[in-house]
């Protein structure tokens, strides 16, 4: 977030740090300056503008409406209010404008997984009307933060150690286990090892076998494309990748488009790059999208047996545009409104 | 193959092994015995019953044809044959009596992508007749042979040597190329780095931006469930996984059925295996199945939003059922066809 905010264009006076006590005195850089991050407590709020939050639910859902009623426009990238029917959730490429009505004075951020595709399903779906969402994901180990990247680390390095695994059932799980968990298998973070592995949950589970992050996906979806109706089946698997989440989407909508079509609307829009020359060998990766703000998109083709129904496939950073940048963004948009800008 | 000869039920009287020039003379062990490799001429199928090729397409393409003309039925598992009317394609869950329709002598095993799914689909639909399939594979490495394998655990070994690597674009890209192919980043057999990534690319470019892979997924799933018109979306991915393809599935059907029923009817067929308590984090992953010979499913749900539709997620190993299991088990029904069994 604070690399983020120190590329952005610089729209900011003063830039308040904040979070725990225990983290309370040290100096951080932003912007290139030394800043000391401060205590929370409701009083960091007076004078502030904009209070972005990047902290789990809970925190969020007791101090983005301390934050409010201290005057300031809360932008939470938290999972606390963004079903809440007053709190708009939004992706600037698709519903800038819902900032505007935010009774509580609180502005939802996406979830990450959602995000990968908002920016070019948004685009489709102005000009074709989206009806129908079927989407497999293939989410990175960063989705879990800091401690999901040094797990993946340190079960690549015991995987990679030893080369006969990978080719018995529960080989890598024992090994992981052996070598991370004191050989107990009931503690892997992704609920299964993730090297050389997919594990086909992700979030929590919900009612019917659905997970927190499949009907994310879905209700998300529904609100920022202002699609109550819209249907939408997740399947949400975890893959081996450090940073930057993909997605295969089957997306129908009401009116009939062709894949050149679709290419040359996403082509034109600001903030995604079509990749989409796979005779060439291009087509968006992870690997080769990590680190950057774009959604990317590729393999765009036209469904052989379902009508006006593309398949294609999203790649798209989710500490950038899935997280920090988007949060950015949003922040940016209520700073333009309050400057009149 | 070998393997997996020496384990089945011991129906053959000889096993003849047949190779290329190159390779004969060489001695094999199957069924516990030391076999010579005999070199490919139209007079080693003299007197066989049943001649198993596992071969590339051409060589199938040449020699099958021989084979059945020597009096042997032919039992394909390479891409020649699968959609030629005259050929059956077989799975003997779901289609076990087209073996005896054999035209010209030869009958084909189907791709290990569609063969993951098949025993599943094959149950669901006698019961309840499905009509569309979305689906979204994560394939693994060896589905490009052993030297498939060996990349893969050459690039794993690539990236767990470096810290930094998968945290901005393209560095895993270059890392591998300059640690495995002298810099040059047009030789990734997986058409981009594998490790710490998926690549949304398997097979070859066919028409219109589909792969070789998806469009076998669709014309082979028609052709062994036996629903010419079945609707088919596929997009493929290569996952770094050593062995053992997965497959996210949305399944509509023409009848109304729950995510119980479905369970209880896949629990009851003899070779799928139901993984599917989440809430203990049970749930099929490749490397807890890699190695088995059943179908494994799991995280079966009723879609939301779409009716008679089931979402579920299959693990199968593709060296096993995906291809030599299989074509086994062909032989065996052919075999105790010839023996009047």
């Amino acid at each position: 977030m604070l690399d983020i905010l120190s590329s952005r264009p610089d729209v900011w006076g003063e830039i308040r740090l904040v979070a725990s006590a225990r983290s309370a005195g040290k100096v951080l850089q932003v912007r290139g300056e030394d800043v000391e991050v401060k205590a929370l407590s409701p009083g960091v709020f007076d004078g502030v503008d904009v209070a972005m939050f990047d902290v789990p639910d809970e925190v969020s859902a007791d101090w983005a409406p301390v934050a409010a009623a201290r005057g300031a426009v809360a932008v939470d990238n938290s999972g606390a209010f963004r079903m809440d029917p007053d709190v708009p959730l939004v992706v600037p490429e698709v519903n800038p404008e819902a900032v505007r009505e935010r009774p509580k004075g609180i502005i939802a951020n996406p979830n990450c997984t959602t995000l990968t595709m908002m920016a070019a399903l948004g685009a489709l779906h102005r000009r074709w009307r989206l009806t129908q969402l079927v989407v497999a994901s293939y989410q990175a180990a960063s989705g879990a933060g800091r401690p999901g990247i040094d797990r993946l680390r340190a079960e690549l390095g015991v995987v990679a150690a030893d080369e006969t695994l990978g080719s018995s059932a529960g080989d890598v799980r024992r090994a992981v286990a052996a070598a991370l968990d004191d050989g107990a298998e009931d503690r892997f973070p992704f609920g299964a090892p993730l090297a050389m592995n997919v594990v086909p949950f992700a979030g929590s589970l919900k009612d019917d076998g659905w997970t927190s992050e499949e009907l994310k996906v879905r209700n998300e979806s529904r609100k920022i494309l202002g699609i109550p109706d819209l249907k939408v089946s997740a399947t949400c698997v975890r893959v081996p990748v450090v940073t930057t989440h993909s997605l295969a989407v089957h997306a129908t909508f009401a009116s009939t488009l062709t894949a050149d079509e679709a290419r040359a609307e996403l082509a034109a829009q600001p903030t995604v790059v079509v990749l989409d020359e796979p005779e060439k060998g291009v087509y968006p990766t992870p690997a080769d999208v990590v680190g950057e703000d774009p959604t990317y998109v590729g393999r765009i083709r036209q469904a052989l047996d379902f009508p006006d129904t593309l398949d294609l496939f999203v790649s798209g950073d989710n500490l950038r545009k899935g997280a920090a940048l988007n949060t950015a963004e949003i922040a940016e948009l209520v700073a333009a409104e309050l400057t009149g800008g």
